[in-house]
């Protein structure tokens, strides 16, 4: 089978340097081209030097992917510019995986009131696949555009869905609160990433208005079909990559807490990056790997149901997450290319 | 005035070289002994370097306590050892400071039902005084044995007591989310404290029944007089010193959003250690020194109370606070020799 | 063609789960054992629960290895322990790499001036070769027992060697400056490794005899047949994985700063995992893979050569090296499942 | 006797608040007024949120100077900037310390051979004193204005000036390389300091070309009256704070091994900030500290001496030995105020 031709559009950030590790070692696809703005004609290797002898393909601007066959292209650029490509490649022959939250609501008035800014492209939001393939796998194979979930949506979507499903929590008493490596602000340098500010220090912020609520709850809305209010409060942790949450939720009528995860093991049986855990998992047992560890427990002292997830935010919470997107959309096998090992230590 | 005379029992430890800190600075006391009895007959500065030139005391075997004169022994032993010797030296002229657990709860009942252990002094729950300086300075003032708290209630005690006492917070709705530094775990190696297990990692640990559970409920009862049941969870973080603690309570009937701070005013309006923030506070910014800084907000939408509050462990959590009740012990002003600035970066 | 058959014998250590990891998609072995004496029984996701779901292989005492057939077994035990099972499965038909410092060295003798033990196989010393493929491919390809080097030795002796041999350095000049992560230290929890003993810090140690230098300077020697003399400095980095040095040497006479990397091209023109740089390279930029980047200068002001290599120490430093070793020996391609990208950030 | 007044010029920087830290709690000094242009109006705490409660004072533009009456000012501007400042000002009844480059060099012409700019008061050179008092007490006790030494030379020059006066090291062979903390970089965000870049990693930089390079030997010759040739190498340690610096160099005829520390001893016998060690030092045992700790041993095999020195470079390396300069010019105690102990962990 001759191998399928992708592009990564937008290749200086986070996002798109970590398609371009996953899918060198892909074995179905070939990166037909990378694209810049800021650094069209140099190298990627010159942006990103550990991929020195590794990928040392010259940048492109992203209007020569029109001088390419492709079948599918990666968006890795930031919330706002995304949605402006998406409509301008509405109707060529190639699939999209868009990675920034543009085609991720539900609506463009949800999008408008916790985005800063207008939506140009509302039609794109009715033929967006919202990109989990463990809950939306149909959707996803036959998408042509995917909406890449948020990193910290990925890991308690994934986590409270099939509960809900079941009806085993009140959908109006949870609390997310979670923590996240530095690279889940981006590669910009700024006062909130500068080392010093960072190392030997934590924080909260955010606190009650971060987009990753609606899209927390606007989800699994989806699946459950309950309105669902979530109190999510991220934090920032003195790591590279990882997303923890530890979630907090009441018992609903009928709740057997001896049968979580059996209700887990259902959902996420033929899933190949779920991992059921016995022990609340950490951040670097997941690092550089696409998989969701879960974990929970139920406390009868304080009638809580307390549930741990983790991921590493720049694989499963992005990059990791689109290429099996894509692998499904390619009918592909839906792990091709993503059976790394955590790296760890 | 001449100086009081201290010793410090048990000097191998983080809490016993934090006192050391503290107090080669403080104006108004004189290290009289530091004792250890795995390295008597050492220097203090061969067991920590980093005071060559500046503490090179001889340590001495605590035995030898007989041998001086002190207005006061702070207790830097494991939990289980420091009962001990509040036992036998319950009738010695000097004051005690006991920084172990052994004293912290409300009977041996309660510390047989947490600590795997049976306490070997019953009676000295009847005459110790809980040391929060805050919320029981008279208790601190007038006692001869004062249990100082544990890292983690310290925080969480201090932000919720002058609410609940309110009647702001439903009392069986706490969930404290806290993260601390892995000196929290002591300075013996094990795998927990290993680098590359810590190390851009975080994890959860100790689940619905870290003893610091009973410490605050039992603690904030005690300020309220009515019953709380408190969730609480303690992660790891990859760094030395501070724990923050992310708190989540549904608001009593009679609560007014615009009063916590008010209510915090009142309740600390003298206290020099408190410091009420506009913004989330981060824990280096009270690194290496006594102060708690609080926060709190009111999220509309989900009808929570959500509370930030940041201690440096070894000092607010341990040293500092241990030399805040030798200070009203001993009549000198609250915060002698404690008035150090964070060190940040 | 069917799959080789390996053992790994030795599982609780780093170089153990590093084996694992890069073994476990390698396409042309497979893992027959792995074993451990003190965790025989559990499984190996047990140990390392990072890899549930990935390997979950049972763990068996070493004897067991009697009742497969393997083609070869990697030793990845400490320094001392690997010669007993290297003598006793001398005659075994399976070959045998040693990740240890058993048979590093030219000689018993050499070995007992700078290892703390008698050696008990001193007839080992001259059927092992020493596991550098990009200097000694040959020997390793036909050797039935292979030294693999160790972490230090590797990038000083991979910079200097072709240097060395061209006589452009004054073999007596050579200072390596070299700074680790603190996997170099294995994974037994110690004060050195505690983490807040490493976080934070950075010191030297080691000083003057780490033996490490031997190494450097006998198997240069092999390389060269002129005496090597080199000051070997060792530094404790607060990061898990990786090595850098910076070694400064004088040049000797004919030297010519403009061929420095036309020496290191010729020689290593056909070797996958030395990565010249143009600029100073960063011990991320190599984490996770088997590359070994060199730079070089040379600094007119001063007449001082400046080279600088970095490697992944648990990779390129132990078990990388090690699979690309096995390569040789089972007469696959040198880079058969060792081609991941660097994990930055 | 009344406290002294002063300004601090400069307050958005880590060398401004590092300052502000210090003397908020020195007992003779008073800080009549803080200035900043960019901020002016604003509180310093406002700037630095770990301030609040500890010093809130508004913030000036630096021409309000005129409107008090002060002893002494701090300029904490970049380089390039102070000698608009000390220019300015040169006539005015104050002393300055200034903590940039400007007047750190013999002449202007050094200057501009190795900073990027020409210098606009040449004159400055004349009376500026080099600020490192454990060698030039008497020009920095009768200066008006004094250059603050940089964070590198500080250990280095400290270390080396006493053996080369005793003619115990070839002045052509030394090498310092030198590993700093991130904060040397400063405050400002920027790729070279985002987290992710530093985070567990390590890199050198600048390598032949420091501007340091030439503060060190030109200082030292100072000491010694002959040219002096350094090999200075930087490299960035993922922390936040410290410079150690491992320096080799070849003993000259004459050299006793036995008495490297009967050197220091006599040269530093009085002051009360070099701490002499039998042990390596760490860059955490003098964090938050004016202390430079000295080590050296001298190896037979290879005939180097190896030295190693540790600062805080934010200390030692700027606002504490710019406190100690105050001290100095204002007739006070030298250790006045920076009597703190070192924050470990």
């Amino acid at each position: 089978m001759p191998k399928k031709k992708i592009a990564i559009v937008g290749a200086t950030g986070y996002t798109g340097s970590e398609l371009v590790r996953i899918l060198v070692n892909h074995p179905d696809v070939e990166i037909a081209m990378i694209t810049s703005e800021s650094r069209a004609g140099e190298k990627f290797s010159d942006v990103h030097p550990f991929f020195r002898g590794i990928c040392e393909q010259t940048l492109h601007p992203a209007a020569d992917i029109d001088q390419i066959d492709i079948d599918l292209a990666f968006l890795a650029l930031p919330h706002g510019v995304s949605m402006d490509y998406v409509q301008q490649w509405a109707n060529k022959p190639f699939k999209m995986v868009d990675l920034s939250g543009d085609f991720r609501l539900d609506s463009p008035e949800t999008y408008e009131a916790w985005y800063p800014k207008k939506h140009v492209y509302p039609e794109g939001f009715s033929h967006a696949a919202y990109g989990l393939p463990e809950l939306f796998a149909d959707e996803v194979s036959n998408a042509s555009l995917v909406a890449n979930p948020g990193c910290f949506p990925t890991g308690a979507i994934l986590a409270l869905t099939p509960l809900l499903r079941e009806n085993y929590i009140e959908p109006e008493s949870i609390i997310v609160d979670a923590k996240t490596g530095v690279t889940g602000a981006g590669v910009k340098p700024s006062a909130v990433t500068h080392f010093s500010n960072v190392n030997d220090n934590f924080k909260a912020y955010g606190l009650k208005k971060h987009r990753h609520t609606i899209e927390i709850e606007k989800t699994i809305f989806k699946g459950v079909e309950r309105p669902v209010t979530v109190q999510f409060t991220p934090h920032l942790l003195p790591i590279d990559r990882g997303i923890l949450s530890t979630i907090y939720a009441k018992p609903a009528l009928g709740f057997d807490p001896q049968s979580i995860y059996t209700v887990w093991q259902e959902a996420y049986a033929q899933k190949p990056f779920i991992r059921l855990c016995e022990k609340a998992p950490a951040v670097k047992e997941v690092r550089g790997t696409n998989y969701c560890d879960l974990f929970a427990t139920y406390d009868e002292r304080t009638n809580n149901i307390i549930i741990i997830t983790a991921i590493d935010n720049l694989v499963k919470g992005a990059a990791g997450a689109a290429v099996q997107n894509m692998n499904l959309m390619l009918k592909l096998p839906e792990d091709t290319g993503l059976k790394s090992v955590p790296l760890h230590p």
